[in-house]
């Protein structure tokens, strides 16, 4: 079965979630609106296709399946894939985990567009160095903080005890804050966080994606920006 | 088996979502909060408990079993309460449903807490009142508009063509909305949205806890708040 993956393209986003799960499990699958076009992808979110209809993407085909939003598609496809644990109660730890990682990326996503989505940066500039200073000082802290300290608890190298989709969203959720914060990342101690991102970057299947032109790199139209003057 | 439920007294919040589903569903439940103190809940934020490690309420423990995330805890809950559907792919919807209402809860919250969940509104008005304008021009009509659609393709009375917890949720969405912003709501035009909120205000165990004390009234403590200054 080879999966139809739904996203904006020439950015990494939201879709990056998806891809760095689907590219560590080897699967085949097509990355609809770089390959066909972005008006495939409009077709569903017009309400032109059967199925679930997408708020937004990114967004997964899998047959006759149309599943939406991203910690969804990871619990779809994790157990599919070796990448979530056997047991409900740790499938319920990785999706609350990962919901928790949506958390923190909408909140990234506001240190550039505290006001509106709709309007430009530029136009909300003052808000955002505003959001930025508090999403550094207080946010990023207490978010990672927390996933350091979950870490440990799992016993210092995997959340979940075991490799699965929430190492690799936390791999990118350190590669994009390394990206738009560098500084105030340069002062975070999160031992466990750093060595779980570079054990995931080594990964075979994750290195070659890396390596590879199919990974954007991170650029000011994503979720993770980096503008100098939001880096407290 | 006895569920206890874990968020902060004194507003309805994020917690006020599971606490429906538990409510229509009859469930035995503790509020353990309201009833046995701040401090039970607080030993599970600070790590003092065995299992999943919550980043914050509400979290629902079910025997030994700790979920933690409204969307997590209603696709728990659903299918063993007869409050979710039965195939795959409407499960997903569901839960794709629900986490797109997770979002447009973290947008409620951000009108009136635009820059800092951590300072009071009072020193961010400027910027909330910027925010909720663009809240009530673009993203309400949005949102809605799209569960307004939603209800459509699936024949008008439920979002997955049979009550679920997705319709306990949107009646909250709704109740919640008209409270905070009574005049963008009066403007909107949503047959389909304002009968499912009347059919679950109607439903027996529903109706039976809105009349109850256990149903805290809105107020300016929780995520919805009504300040006439953001009510475009």
């Amino acid at each position: 079965m080879s999966y139809r993956l739904y996203y904006w393209t020439g950015l990494q986003g939201r879709g990056e979630f998806v891809r760095l799960c689907l590219e560590d499990a080897g699967a085949a699958y097509t990355d609809v609106a770089r390959e066909e076009g972005d008006e495939v992808m409009t077709a569903f979110l017009e309400g032109n296709q059967e199925g679930a209809l997408p708020f937004a993407p990114p967004f997964l085909t899998s047959g006759r399946l149309v599943i939406a939003q991203v910690a969804n598609i990871l619990q779809y496809l994790g157990p599919r894939h070796g990448l979530a644990p056997e047991s409900e109660s740790r499938r319920l730890y990785a999706h609350q985990l990962q919901l928790t990682i949506t958390d923190l990326v909408a909140e990234v996503h506001d240190t550039h567009h505290p006001i509106s989505t709709e309007q430009y940066y530029e136009d909300q500039r003052a808000e955002a160095k505003r959001r930025a200073k508090d999403f550094c000082e207080s946010r990023i802290p207490k978010f990672l903080g927390y996933f350091e300290q979950v870490l440990e608890r799992g016993g210092g190298k995997h959340p979940l005890r075991e490799h699965s989709y929430v190492d690799l969203s936390l791999f990118q959720v350190m590669a994009g804050l390394d990206y738009a914060f560098p500084k105030t990342m340069a002062r975070q101690n999160l031992p466990l966080l750093r060595e779980l991102a570079r054990r995931v970057a080594d990964r075979p299947n994750i290195a070659a994606y890396l390596a590879s032109e199919r990974r954007v790199p991170f650029n000011t139209n994503g979720i993770f920006r980096h503008y100098p003057e939001l880096d407290g």
